[in-house]
Formats: structure tokens, C-alpha cells, sequence
């Protein structure tokens, strides 16, 4: 059941001049991005071949950096048509044989990152004014139909042969696990008997009745379907307040230095210390001046702090959960002037109206979004000389626990700022300080109010931080604390994390890391789906699967 | 990892002569409930011990028992103090040894009953003016707190042995599996890096600490503990609505004749098709006049239709569950008059707001919640003679598929009443009709406006039925979908449905079956905790565990 084929170190940088499997093109304030899967390009080629426009990691690191692209490169993209360039085939979802050949933990943070980047889709709806359509032109099943389920609309050609579909549940023995099963009932609110009926499909539904059950939004006959889909891409550009025309930023290459057990980009550094199971995680304040105004943001593109520091923070996060599995606990640290980030902060508060400082603040939500997702221990360490103040503080909300030193000599602040209350809210809908002090509402508001540094006497007071060890005490406290933590089960620390961090409303995203992976995660180590006969070995091969039929 | 005990079919029924493990004492309006279990009268004595009132299934059913007692056999109970007879210890959770040595189905369904326990205790805090208070004198940990957890108040001794704790993580490499990591950041709104701390502290708090992190309500020394106890039940006793006096109503024994694969109670049977992998489970509507009045349902007691119907259901539902592990599909029909049931409908609707009436509704609308739970596939099945109106149509919409006859012939209608439209709310909080008319709300108003029956075409226009085959494809769509179900990997079943069942809100009660069970059983799964080396298996035996520190 265990690492039946060993995945190379994912490498999450790209761009376009290196895409193997998307074409974007495009025409006025509409871009079409067509999925033309390269059978022989996967990660591990030896292993699978992706028949069908069915997919892998690598596939989708290509739409995630598309999609990052149009966001900043393509101000003048109002509207996304998703299609395909294969005759017959939408999407045929994620590869078979590449899950089969997976370890449980590569599946399930595949899975994590594929519904990071369909809810990044449905982030740019409703944040960026960017819509999304899927024209689907052929079969759309299992993990191709979440795709388009991401969209803000669907359409599907009415040619006797294209359908949408849903057939995890029959054909694999597993579920649809990117947000398919919570997007038929919550986003499209399809009646659960139909969603029942859907489901268990294997060949799933076609024109007409795609449509009466609220799977599609609109069928049409293959003589109009292009013209539909460019009429009413049209429309759902019109709803958008993006600039008219660019130019937009190029997003450059980020090229870590990798030395060994370590990374270091331009702004942050990650050292691994295998015998800990850690990850000395830093994220440094700007040295140089930052952009003030929007004209300032443009002309210093993606060289501006703001972006280049959560751009690579996201990197050094994505490296870490596929790449280092046994790397179990993370220490947060920022270092450098608070000041310059709360420069940062001021200018990106000031500027949030404006088109490309909006997509800044987005990137930074979005990275946020990702620690939180992040089955890791986050301890945040403040000590003299650090940098957590504003949107860097954010970052030491985001940890299981933050530690501040109270040193007896030396000056240790923490600081907050307007971007804390609001710009960055948690997958719940909530800011991190609204969940932290779901208990006391009043202290919200407390702590934004107060104007200027706390020391860590008055940090611990205003319940920003977990603990506030004199120098005395801090190393051992420190020490103690990593080493508990590196002694846990790994398994009961990932379910605990996941149960603590989320406290308050659930809201669709939250439904579908929380109720949707976690049974999933549960059917990826069931024997009925990954046993010798299990559906998901089987599938493809000789035989049927063979289930033990207890139910749970 | 599987079955490494047998253990001997379940039995849910049990009175106050035959309790083993708790003491109940009524004085004036508070009831106290004494956990004083007994170490040799597990369900299971040879596999292990329930030392430190640690508990198994039989310690729960009888405390679910005597919770159902308390709502119909003492309305002069207005306040409930949990506590213990055991000095020094209020109670060590689930017993470990138990669990180590339990199948993987029996585990999941040991927590869901357990949880369902905890929160009917919700319920009756909520819906019965039944407040509940812990008065923890001794040690309290794990599932022990989580029982405290679900109290309305926690009082803490401070005699500096007494503490609070949830040492799952730490010490069995599992989760508080009932609803404890849930409860302590969404019901006490625990800052999540004091819940951090607390999950991960073999010893629990003690004292103050325990106050401060409000893991619990007040401590008071040993000296004036019991008066404090006793004070503050009386005023939660007093803000009841309940009556000052009794009589309650006495539950009698359910008696179901059990003969081979059926089982037969007065309103309920049900029968096991082995082959098929099915149970057929049958409701009757009353068939002699039933209580008009709150006097007549006093007078009537146990025997009226809507206590013994419901009781019968949840009796089968639980034996279903534990006992038939094998069958995954349950037929459900109902069956007589429907306008005997709506007749009753009417009856409780006109008499709600008497405290006896309150409970009926009551235990109708934890039944339901209990069909929603079941992790096995419910279809409904509308036939001539079917009394599928009012409360009993509310089963068929818990169903995830109904079936309606359209018979060219013979009458075959569904009817709803008032009372599909609020009594009987999910665990989300949305009546079924809401939930299944998310994506068309004002269909919700529509179906329940109309008076009379409706036959097949008409429910099947008002979206309240998935198909409505005529008298030619019946038997061959039922048979089909039945056959196709049961051919579907149980596990991805349970998943699909819980991710269907619930669209729409999540309350604090669907996160702990939603997302903290689904977490659990995927801990409950995995070799950190249920391998040959694995923390549960090692717990109290030689040797530490061994972990596979991959993070997933």
C-alpha cells in the first residue's frame, strides 16, 4: 500500500515558453486556455502515459502558473474559456495508472495542491474580475469535470457523444477528490438524489439531461457551440473592472540556490535538519525602498517585495509538502526592519483599488491560505531583530504557536497593522484574528487599535502570542517544545492541526479540505482502494476489483 | 489491522435494574449521574478491563439509556450533574485496550454512537430545559473530558491531582475521537494555540490553568466543591422550562422477536437479504386511534404510536449498524394509512409546546439524524398502500434516493404536513426539505403549501422523488439501482454520502461528523496507530511505538 514508485523532486517553477500541455491564446479581453496533454510528458513517464488529456502534477503546476500569469501578466483578461484541443476528449481527470503507482502521502498532497489551484479559479471570480467558462467539446469526466466545475459557467456541445461525469465512485472505488462531490451540491446545489444517481455513473450524463439536473448550465448542437461559447465569453467580460488593456508584469524566474539540505531565494531561506525532522523557515523585510504608489508597483513589476518574498514563500511551501514528507514541523522566523513592512503595508492598503496591487494582496492570501492548508507544525519564533508586523505578522497567526522572547536587553516588538484586519482572510471567511479570538470578539478590535510596537509582555497580554520566555528559560522552552512535537505521530498531528486551525463557520473551501480530503484521505488507505484488488490497482488491468464489504 | 476480536452482536435495550455502570439520583430538580464503572463488565470481559471508569459501547448504552429516562421519565429533572464514585478519577476516556483490540468498523461506529450521545445531551440542553453540568472530581481525560465537553458547565476540583486533558495525540497517536478538539475551539472558543498546547500535554491542566484557558468554568477547592456543585445546578435548574413535577411517562422494553435474519417489533420490522447485501426495513402507521391531546399522550405513555415507532427505528438503526456490518443498502418503506400518521402530525403539531410532546418531537428528530449518520445507502421505495406522509415522508427525504411507483391502477400518493417544515431540522441546522431544495428555495414553500396527496407524476414534478417508473420498469429500475449499488466499494459509498447528505451549513455538529470523524477514521487506519507497532496497539504493553514520520 505504501510507495509503490518513487517521484522525483517536483520542481514547481515554469513558464510558458516550457509548457507541454496547455495553449493559451489571446483575442481582446478573452483568453482561451486549451488542456492538450502530452501522453509521454508526465513526471514519471515510465510509469504512465496521460492518454485522454487526463493529467499529473505536472499538468496542473502548468495551469497553476498559467493561471498566476493571467492574473499579473494579463491585466486585459477579463475572461477565461477553458477547453480542449483533443476531438472528443474534454478531460479525462487525474491519470489512473499515476495514483495507482503513488505513495499515500504524494496522492493526497497532489490532491491538495490540484484543489489549491481549481479554488484559485474561483479566487479570481470573485477577487480579480476575471470569470471562467468551461466550453467542454468532448467527454469531461471525473477529475475534468471538477475542472469545470471551477468555472464560473459550463457549457457542453450537444453531439451525441460529450457528456460530464462523475465516475470515481463505480469505476475506482474512490471519490471524485477535487471538490467534486461539494461543488455539485454546494456551488451548483444540485438536488442530492440526482447528485446520488450522478455519481455512480460510470458513463455519465449527456445534453438535455446534463443541463435539467444543473451538471451544465447550457448544451448547444456542435453548429453553434462556438459561437456560443465566444458570445457568452464576451458577456462574462463585460463584467469585469480589469484595465481594458495591459501591460501587465512578467513574473521572472525565481532560481533558488539549492545547497544541499537548504534553499535560498532572494528574500527567503529554508534549512532542513533531518535528524529534527525541521525546516528553519525565514522570510526577510525589504532592505531597498518599495513601490509607494500603483505607478510605482508597475514600473518595479516583479521585482517589488511584496511579490517576489510570497512568491517565494509559496515555492519553498509547495517544495516542502512533495518533497520532504518526514520534515515534519516548520519554524517561521522574519527577520529585518518592521518598519519596511509596515511601509509595504501602508502602500499596498493605499493602492488596494488598483488593479495589480489587488492581485499583490491576492498572492499573499492566497500564500497564507497555503500555510494554513499545510499539514505541517508552524512554530513562529520572535525574537530581537525580527520582522513580524503587519502582513509579516500575519504569518505568526497563521503558526500553531508563536513563541516571543522577552529579553531583558534587548528590543523585541511585534506590531500590527490595517492589513491585518481584512486584507487576508482564512479559507473560513474569517480573519486570522477573528478565529483567534472567536472567544473574545472584543479583542479583535483591541488588538488592531492599538497604534504602535508591543513588547512581549504586552504581546502575550493581548493574546498574540502562545508564550513569552525570558532569555533564561527561551532555549529549552524553545527545544523542548521541537522535540515534543518531532515525537508525535505524524497521522494524529495532521488531524489534529486540521481540526484546530479551522475553528468557526465552514464555507465551501473549508468543506472540501475538511470533510471532502479527509474522507477521501480515508479511502486512500482503504484496501478496497489500494490493495492488491483494490478498485484503484485494478482499474485498467486484468480482473475486477474484490472488496470486503463491511461498511464502516 | 482488521477484526482481532470478535465482538458478540450488540444489544441496545437496557432499564435502570440492569445498569452496571451508573448511578442516577433525583432530589428535588436536579438529578445527579454517577459514573462508577464496573472493571469486570465490559462487553467483552476477556479482551481487557475498564479500569479509571474508562468505558466501552455498554458503558455508553447505558448512559445513553438513562439520558432518554431522564427527557420521558422525570420532567421534574431540570439540571443533570455528571460525576464520579471513583476517587481521584472522574474518567479515563474510552478504554484503550478495548480499542486496540476492535475492528476498524466497530471503532467508527463506537465513536458515532458515542458522539450522538453527547450531542442528544446538546439537544436537551437546548430543546428539553435540560441543562447539564460536569463536576469533575478527579481525573478527566480524553473521551472523559470529551464527556465533560458536551456538558453545559464544567466545574473542576483543585485538589492538585484533579485535571482536564485530551492526551490522545501524545499518548495513543489517535484524536479525541468525540467531538473533543471540535468542542473546545467552537463551543468554548479555545485559542487555538492554548488548544495546540492543551492536545498535546499528556497530564492535562489542573487548577487555575484550566480556568484560564477556559477548559473548564470555575475550580474550587475540595472543601467547598460540593456545595459549589450543588448551588450552581440549582440555578441551572432554574431557568428550566420543564414542569416542577412528574409524572413522566414510563419506556418499556421494545421486545422485537428476533428469528433468523428478521427481527420484528410492533411498528418496524426489518429483514436481511444476505446475498443482496440488504436489509428491508418496514414502518407501519398506527392502526387504533392515537392521542388527540397532551392528556391522552401522558395517559397513553410508551405505547403511543409516535414514542414505539421511532424507538423501534432507532433500535433497528443501531443493531444495524454494529451487527450487520455486511449490508450496505437498506429498502425503506412505510406502509398503512397515511392519514393515521397524519393525524398524528396534527396531534403533535396542535401540543408541541407540552414538555411530553417536545420529547416525542424530539426523539422523531434524533432518529432522523441518525438515518443522515448511517453510513449505509438508504432507498425509499413509494408503493400502493405506503403511508409516506407528514413525519413519515420526512424518512424518505433522508433517503438518498426515493422510488414512486406510477401505477396506472391502484392510489400510490405522498402527503406532506406542517411538520416537514421545521420540526425535524438536520444536524446543519436546514429542514431536509431546505436542503434538498438548495438550489431552488422557494420550491421548499411550494411543496409544503399544497394540501393533499399527491400521486407519482406530481411528487415527481415537485422534485420529491428521484424517478417515478410505471408498473412495466418498476421491478427492473429497482432491482438495477439496487444490484448496482451493492456492487460499489462500501468505502467510497460512505464517503460520497457523507459528502452528499450534507450540503449547505456546516453546525459544530456536522464538523465532528464530518470533518473531525472523517479525520479520525483515517487515523483509525493507519499504521502509526493500528500497525503491529503503532501507538493504540503499544499502549500499556512493552516497547514505545514505531512511526513512519512521513506527513501526509
Amino acid at each position: 500500500m505504501e510507495q509503490t514508485a518513487t517521484t522525483p523532486p517536483v520542481n514547481f517553477e515554469t513558464s510558458p515558453d516550457q509548457y507541454q500541455h496547455w495553449k493559451l491564446s489571446v483575442e481582446g479581453n478573452v483568453a482561451t486556455l486549451a488542456m492538450d496533454v502530452r501522453e509521454d510528458a508526465g513526471l514519471r513517464p515510465a510509469d504512465y502515459k496521460l492518454k485522454l488529456n487526463s493529467y499529473d502534477l505536472g499538468v496542473d503546476i502548468e495551469l497553476a502558473d498559467v493561471l498566476q500569469r493571467l492574473r499579473f501578466e494579463h491585466p486585459e483578461v477579463h475572461a477565461v474559456v477553458l477547453t480542449s484541443l483533443k476531438p472528443r476528449i474534454f478531460c479525462a481527470g487525474a491519470n489512473i495508472f499515476m495514483l495507482g503507482t503513488s505513495s499515500h502521502a504524494f496522492k493526497v498532497n497532489f490532491c491538495k495542491f490540484t484543489n489549491e489551484t481549481r479554488l484559485g479559479m474561483e479566487d479570481m471570480s470573485a477577487h480579480s474580475g476575471i470569470k471562467f467558462m468551461a466550453a467542454v467539446n468532448g467527454i469531461c469526466a471525473g477529475g475534468g469535470y471538477e475542472l469545470a466545475l471551477a468555472c464560473d459557467e459550463i457549457l457542453l456541445v450537444d453531439d451525441g457523444s460529450a457528456s460530464v461525469g462523475l465516475p470515481e465512485t463505480p469505476l475506482l472505488g474512490v471519490l471524485p477528490g477535487t471538490g467534486g462531490l461539494t461543488r455539485v451540491v454546494d456551488k451548483r446545489k444540485v438536488r442530492r438524489d440526482l447528485a446520488d444517481d450522478f455519481s455512480t455513473l460510470v458513463e455519465g450524463l449527456r445534453g438535455k439531461r446534463a443541463v435539467e439536473g444543473r451538471f451544465v448550465d447550457a448544451v448547444y448542437p456542435t453548429s453553434k457551440f462556438q459561437e456560443a461559447v465566444a458570445t457568452r465569453a464576451k458577456e462574462l467580460a463585460a463584467k469585469s473592472d480589469r484595465p481594458k488593456t495591459g501591460p501587465g508584469i512578467t513574473l521572472g524566474p525565481l532560481s533558488p540556490a539549492i545547497d544541499g539540505d537548504g534553499i535560498r531565494y532572494q528574500y527567503v531561506t529554508g534549512a532542513i535538519d533531518r535528524a529534527k525532522r525541521l525546516c528553519e523557515l525565514t522570510i526577510s523585510a525589504p532592505v531597498a525602498p518599495q513601490p509607494a504608489t500603483a505607478d510605482d508597483y508597475q514600473a518595479a513589476g516583479d521585482q517589488a517585495w511584496a511579490i517576489r518574498a510570497f512568491r517565494e514563500l509559496d515555492d519553498a511551501l509547495l517544495r516542502l509538502r512533495l518533497n520532504e514528507p518526514e520534515i515534519g514541523t516548520v519554524v517561521l522566523r522574519a527577520t529585518g526592519d518592521p518598519k519596511a513592512v509596515l511601509a509595504v503595508d501602508a502602500s499596498l492598503d493605499a493602492n488596494k483599488s488598483h488593479w495589480l496591487v489587488r492581485e499583490i494582496i491576492g498572492l499573499i492570501r492566497r500564500t497564507l491560505k497555503r500555510v494554513d492548508l499545510t499539514s505541517r507544525s508552524f512554530f513562529a519564533l520572535i525574537e530581537p531583530g525580527n520582522a513580524f508586523a503587519g502582513t509579516l505578522f500575519e504569518l505568526a497567526l497563521a503558526a500553531d504557536r508563536v513563541y516571543m522572547l522577552d529579553h531583558p536587553d534587548e528590543a523585541n516588538t511585534v506590531q500590527l497593522s490595517p492589513m491585518n484586519g481584512g486584507a487576508y482572510p482564512m479559507s473560513n471567511g474569517l480573519t486570522r484574528l477573528q478565529v483567534r479570538f472567536l472567544g473574545e470578539p472584543d479583542s479583535v478590535g483591541k488588538a488592531l487599535s492599538h497604534d504602535g510596537p508591543r513588547d512581549a509582555p504586552a504581546a502575550l497580554s493581548a493574546g498574540l502570542v502562545f508564550s513569552a520566555p525570558d532569555d533564561i528559560d527561551w532555549d529549552d522552552e524553545v527545544r523542548m517544545a521541537l522535540e515534543a512535537r518531532a515525537a508525535f505521530s505524524p497521522d494524529a498531528l495532521t488531524g489534529m492541526e486540521a481540526n484546530l486551525r479551522f475553528a468557526g463557520p465552514e464555507t465551501m473551501e473549508t468543506k472540501i479540505f475538511g470533510r471532502l480530503t479527509a474522507w477521501q484521505n480515508w479511502i486512500f488507505q482503504r484496501p478496497n482502494a489500494v490493495g492488491e484488488r483494490g478498485a484503484l490497482m485494478t482499474y485498467g488491468r486484468e480482473g475486477r476489483p474484490t472488496f470486503d464489504f463491511k461498511r464502516t
